[in-house]
């Protein structure tokens, strides 16, 4: 644990050499909690205990999302949003649960989600020395990256053989360290509740990344093992008051990435590459999924998940895309790099190990954005499904290699989890595949040209359209029994198979793997040398005291419940359920701010001055979804949904003057809700009280 | 009446020039209204008999304000900020009508305010031709400027003696034109309700210029002529409906100033030398005003207008401000400056005529830039009281000058309004005034340093304190039947006067006329001719369709009702009184989101969807706090009290892509809440149906 004077020696430093170290800002492993800087300013001692709890309390959903245990009886709260993509596979055109939402009436009517996975974090190790090691002798960067996976392998293989647990090494610091992260899977996981997505995502795409809020963005499932309920050790407790203004307040979750120690070389690339590209694609997919869902009712419904997710992904790429072409922040960014840089060229043993480091990034960076193109466009995109072709062939193939050798996800330690989602039963929806897929092999066609290799492979000659409608329309895969048969009949069987989508995805597989090569040799694998060497500079210079980028690992931050300075006057804390009915009525009821009849109807029972949402300083990002907000005393107060929209920047730099805030439903709006609005007083009770009536 | 043809011939003249006319930009005179344009993009036409009406309904304040006839039997509509001086002087310790609102039982329950003076425009002439005449014949600029004061003074004194009707002739066009404007003068102005000031400012100083917001910022009046209410031939019929969405509306009102025409060299002596000694004073005064508030209640009390005036101040400056710091507005200054230059250049008439002025002003800026320190801090400042010594001196030594060669407000039709104010029986705070005026004797001192002519006089020796505890402390000037006297008695009374501040008053008055005469010969004088030459320039270039700054006179505005995007979603075009109760309890009530407990215990007597403010796009400033908003029918629909933050640099350029609105009280709101929560529905009833009962 550290020491409050190692802190403040490490701050003086910080703050000599011009890094914005700031009080909330990180991401912090558990590993390595900021257990003195949380004493310093909050005189809060964080306990390993403590942090054990919270740690067994909280839950990875697999498809992207975090969650916690909030019941003994295997409760799991999560956003709606996170719940969104099973509640559509799991609705149909009779039964609408992300429209109408879902309640279990009784245990019997929980519902088996079609492929969630949740993980629980049991156990973490360094493994940096063991994997340094295997690529000290390698020859050159590919070769070390190639040995560094063989040994990334054979731990993962090791641990899920000895622990049967689900065993991934990750890179933390930019490589600089390697951990062992054990999870406990959970496979069979049931939906319990979900509210009408208007309540959850009340405000649309408008109110999205913004605050003042008035979502009720929570879904609950039920974890089961052998077919009943778990009993789970841990689980946070209810505190339906919440927090006040000013108080301490936790966050564990699983943020995606960020890019907070990325070059500049590499921030160029973003800026001037990769988010145009990003925003224009996820544009013209907008377009197209509006124009489908404007063909009838059930092709909306089908479009909605991914519409969502797509206008969700265009606001947060065109607020971090701004941050990238804020010069202010560039300028930090050059400075921050600078002052680092000239640290190390001080000192003559660093200069030595690490000072071509940033030059190596370049150079790859010069790569990145010549191959690009290549890469983004050469590949099936647009529809998932159209995807699963290839990535069978893929599957089939990996499996020949050694486990060191193969990509990741093909790992022995991996493979159950990636075999869930090659014979998923979630519906297909063909011409909505069909459409999607048409749209994207038309920008291949126009941005890569008729004579593209893949272009080629793809179209065959035809219109996208029409390559589109042989491929879906002739494909059997829709079928999860077809897939079976393939993997299982391995090479044979691929080889064998007239599935259109098998036939391309065996004409694409030596493309994809001629550019995954080159890419791999000019850029990943310098990048990953490089990127380790800064990472241990960074150590060398600033000291241990600091977070690694997100990876979608654990990890907690902390923060306070405060409001904010917003378009000239102040945001509060928290918003009520009276906000809810202003909002919807300042817009006369309109879309997106309409309110489902059991509201308007419903009004009337609730006490219009509970707490709806509210917003903190905790430091997150996309993955924390469904993130549990806890006190001091380790009760969950909020949930995790969202941030604002000064909060976009933070992938790039957690600056506090930006205002940025988590934003979180409110634990008592739930229960207020369950009880008032939903009929849903035993769910509620089984949330105030930690378990059901039946076991109290 | 201009023609569809006349305008579309400018506009596009305009769009080739450079000149950014948008929609609804303007704020026009009754002259000179946009009929074409409002036809054009709303297909309504504007009559004269519906503008004569509109413009017999509006009425304005003279102490600075507007508000419309809304009952036959002459109530007043206007903001409770308009109405607040009032409101204090007629509060003491013992009953506050400030912060507890006034509502009276009956028509013998109305109170006169102390020195209110309301006025109708009746009629309007140009007298460009007359005043130009007076003025060809000067030798210079200065001989010019006091020609046409002669000028004007003649005029006003002619059209007072032949009407009887106040009579001022106003500039505009910066002087390309003359005015006389005739108002009709109510001086028996009666207090009928107030709501408490924390329900008409709910948000206060955060909330002040931002929206959405949730103010029930109205008071009533009723003009008395003979100790009878008058029977106005004119006023708005109230529609408590509102309007909706997209519907367009009118705006009536009395706009301050504006700087859209101002030149680069004004642009910037503001923005070096004006603003920021502005908002280091109104700073420093807000902060005076604190200490002395937190004396105790009955000082807070004293207090609170003028700090009230103050924060608002500050956050008008600081928007004003930060716009002329805004590089993107001064860089389209300055190219519509080179446009029109260039224009005048190219043409041998124009060029001979106006080329000149730019350089004009150029220089005569550098002289006021100059003399500014000495003009701003070598007069009495901040207490009003202290002033009046200075006041009377000058108004008796005006007097004995013929009536052309005055000081304006010194004119023989101006006296009487004038007077007014000298002998006003508003309460004297003798502690504020002492506290206030130290404060500013020492800012003077330490801007203009111990020698300066004025420091001298003021201070003679003693310390700021102690100058002003002697300045105040010895002064009967709080009783108004001394200063009476004064004014009476005439040179010989102030020559013979021991009062302190007749005596400081009688030191500096020469100081006084010497700096003014300074300013005038050097400043005033060139700007003024120059500025006129500009105003005559854009006409010759432009066209006559364009609209001239705000000069505190009637003026028109159109728009719609609109939200607009803000913070990354949207802000809708009303808010309700749910909102109001949610902000309240979004901030747990505190200062200065708490509500009066009538709002608490009455909640559920309101209908919480009810409209309560909204936003338009008209085209306001300053001076139209309490303006009608006016349907297609001529009906009252709204209150306009402010203008959100993205509005405040409409000072010196209209944008609509700055997203600018206009923030007014919904006429729903006020008679709702009449009816409901203050038991007031007899003037509800009066409101919505335009007469008193006893007179229905």
């Amino acid at each position: 644990m550290l020491t409050i004077r190692r802190l403040t020696v490490v701050a003086l430093l910080a703050a000599l050499l011009g890094v914005h170290a700031v009080a909330e800002e990180g991401m912090w492993t558990f590993d390595h909690p900021p257990t003195a800087a949380i004493q310093q300013k909050y005189g809060f001692a964080v306990t390993p205990d403590w942090l054990e709890h919270l740690r067994l309390s909280s839950v990875r959903f697999n498809d992207g999302g975090s969650g916690s245990f909030v019941s003994a009886d295997g409760l799991v709260l999560t956003n709606h949003h996170v719940a969104l993509g099973q509640l559509q596979k799991l609705s149909t055109e009779q039964r609408d649960y992300v429209s109408g939402g879902f309640a279990a009436a009784s245990r019997a009517d929980e519902i088996k989600a079609t492929d969630l996975e949740l993980n629980v974090l049991m156990s973490y190790e360094d493994v940096t020395a063991r994997i340094a090691e295997a690529s000290t002798r390698a020859a050159n960067s590919q070769a070390a990256l190639e040995a560094r996976r063989a040994a990334i392998a054979q731990i993962e293989k090791e641990s899920l053989d000895k622990t049967g647990l689900r065993s991934d090494v990750v890179s933390l610091y930019q490589g600089a360290q390697y951990w062992l992260y054990r999870y406990k899977k959970y496979t069979d996981v049931r939906l319990v509740f979900a509210p009408e997505q208007q309540m959850a995502f009340f405000g649309g795409d408008p109110d999205n990344f913004t605050f003042p809020r008035y979502d009720l963005d929570f879904a609950l499932f039920r974890v089961y093992e052998n077919d009943a309920p778990i009993r789970a050790p841990h689980f946070l407790k209810w505190n339906a008051k919440g927090a006040v203004e000013n108080e301490l307040v936790f966050v564990t979750g699983h943020p995606g990435s960020t890019d907070r120690n990325d070059t500049v070389a590499e921030l160029e690339t973003l800026r001037d590459v990769i988010y145009p590209a990003n925003i224009q694609v996820v544009k013209r997919r907008i377009a197209l999924l509006k124009q489908f869902a404007a063909r009838g009712p059930e092709q909306a419904r089908q479009a909605a998940d991914i519409t969502f997710s797509l206008e969700n992904a265009m606001k947060v790429y065109t607020g971090e895309y701004n941050g990238l072409l804020d010069p202010k922040i560039m300028a930090r960014k050059t400075a921050d790099e600078r002052t680092l840089r000239a640290a190390v060229d001080k000192n003559p043993q660093l200069r030595g190990s690490y000072a071509s480091a940033w030059e190596d990034i370049s150079r790859a960076e010069t790569a990145n954005r010549r191959l690009y193109k290549s890469q983004r466009f050469g590949q099936i995109r647009g529809s998932g499904f159209a995807g699963l072709g290839l990535s069978i062939v893929h599957y089939v193939l990996e499996l020949k290699k050694p486990d060191g050798q193969r990509l990741n996800g093909y790992h022995d330690a991996q493979l159950q989890s990636t075999l869930r989602g090659l014979l998923s039963p979630a519906p297909v929806y063909a011409a909505l595949e069909e459409a999607l897929l048409a749209d994207a092999l038309q920008e291949s066609l126009e941005e890569l040209g008729p004579e593209h290799a893949f272009v080629k492979a793809a179209l065959a000659g035809r219109s996208s359209k029409d390559a589109a409608a042989a491929l879906i329309g002739g494909s059997k895969l829709a079928d999860p029994a077809v897939r079976k048969q393939l993997v299982d009949g391995g090479e044979t069987a691929i080889n064998q198979s007239t599935d259109p989508l098998i036939v391309l995805g065996r004409a694409l597989e030596p493309l994809m793997r001629q550019i995954t090569d080159t890419v791999e040799k000019e850029v990943t694998s310098v990048e990953s040398a490089a990127r380790q060497k800064i990472g241990q500079a960074r150590f060398a210079v600033y000291g241990t005291s600091v977070y690694p980028d997100a990876t979608f690992t654990l990890r907690l931050s902390y923060g306070a419940v405060k409001g904010y300075p917003m378009n000239g006057t102040l945001a509060p804390y928290k918003t009520t359920f009276a906000g809810l009915y202003d909002r919807s009525a300042s817009f006369d009821g309109k879309e997106p701010f309409n309110l489902v009849p059991r509201f308007i109807e419903g009004r009337a029972k609730l006490d219009l001055a509970t707490p709806l949402d509210f917003v903190t300083t905790n430091d997150i990002i996309g993955g924390n979804s469904g993130s549990p907000v806890v006190n001091k005393a380790g009760e969950l107060v909020g949930l995790i949904f969202d941030g604002n929209i000064e909060s976009l920047v933070g992938r790039f730099v957690y600056d506090e003057a930006t205002n940025n805030r988590a934003v979180a439903v409110h634990s008592g709006a739930i229960v207020h809700t369950l009880r008032t609005i939903y009929g849903a007083g035993a769910l509620a009770d089984e949330l105030e009280s930690g378990r059901t009536a039946a076991a109290r």
